[in-house]
């Protein structure tokens, strides 16, 4: 099952062709990711003052359809860690709610670098534990 | 030959990492790219304001490095146009001008829709004939 | 009694100093209008979709305390219609939800535009009853 | 004479109305800020980097006419230090490139904050002399 956030389109985020400029459905990645770690009872900002951050390693993106201003969507989020636990793949699609029509699908892949360190460690364990039990 | 585009990374693209918050090299694809059509002779505006849209198809990026504050970036842009005319992908790296440590690789695929109608349709004439000169 | 709104501070949207940049407040003050006028029972997407566009006319922030990532926020508006119902400020107060401290104030002046037109308008009839009954 | 900083309107600036949503022109205050303290020998990240933040106090926007997108705007920037050296305002016009109308006029005043403090402290003496050349 994937953790599902409903957002809202915001005004400043359609552009002059009436539609969501592209790079904001990756905004919304972010925050359904942000509130999917909450829900496996590990936010983010609890990781990052235990002094791990999550750089971005990449994305892709597909878009199949476009959300417009005021609709409610529907980012339905599913986190996976990699074997070696050293990356945190997000798998996405963004859904109209109004029509269920499937709007973007995509995924963005996170690493996990120690304060002061530059090479990428493996995932905390309370994150591996997280999502052990939302992967299960 | 690639475009080449010098860009300022601004403060308000930092995040509190201190490096530039991942969704914005996608910003910067999209200058760069308005600049490459520029320089070819067809500025976005003339082919918006003939009456024909490009939306964005799909995108991928790897990061490899990040940009910090202050940093003067290249953004180089290879835009190619597919066999059928009906879809434009726009091949970017993003160097650090200091060191010309390659930060950022990706692409974005863009097509072609004529307003009021929803299929794409092949690229304008005088986008074709500015990338074929271009791709020459 | 003013329109309250809750939010929560994307990642995004803090700078290298930790703190949410200053332009965003701006974008959230838009995000709660854009409530506060639904609840009113007059959608701005309604408003617009009737040929009536609110372009901004002027603002003013004074900032407080910042607000850091993760802040449960409220954003309080207090819409107004001018005597000549030819403009509507909204004036903010946001707070940080958890110590309930005043984090920023300001006001947003927006006037009335008809699609095709430049000279603003009064406010439509639609928006001054419901503006008048939440005023009253 | 004010700094001049000229800037090409971005299509993910521009919003539904076809004009340049309006939080992004306290973007463009914030680029022309920096450049202005760059040409007076000064630049934010050096202030930065010893030790010195300049979080906003107050700002305030009016809106003339609209920019629309790629217009080239100028951006000119006035800055002046408070006589007690704790406020640094920075008054601003931004103007059309191509027939020189005014669109947008406003102001934005900063306080500076030495690193693990919380009180305004008076400007670094280097911005003070650089300051005092500039406004000489």
């Amino acid at each position: 099952m994937p953790h599902r956030f409903t957002y809202r389109v915001r005004f400043r985020e359609c552009d002059p062709m009436g539609i969501v400029f592209h790079t904001h459905y990756l905004d919304w990645f972010e925050y359904a990711r942000t509130e999917a770690l909450r829900e496996l009872g590990l936010p983010y900002i609890v990781i990052q003052d235990s002094g791990t951050t999550l750089p971005v390693v990449d994305l892709a993106v597909k878009y199949h359809e476009s959300a417009r201003y005021d609709d409610l969507i529907i980012i339905e989020t599913r986190p996976l860690l990699s074997e070696s636990k050293l990356r945190l793949t997000c798998s996405y699609r963004i859904l109209r709610q109004a029509d269920l029509r499937l709007l973007v699908t995509g995924h963005v892949t996170l690493c996990f670098i120690e304060n002061g360190r530059t090479r990428p460690v493996p995932a905390p364990i309370l994150l591996q534990q997280a999502l052990g039990a939302g992967n299960a």
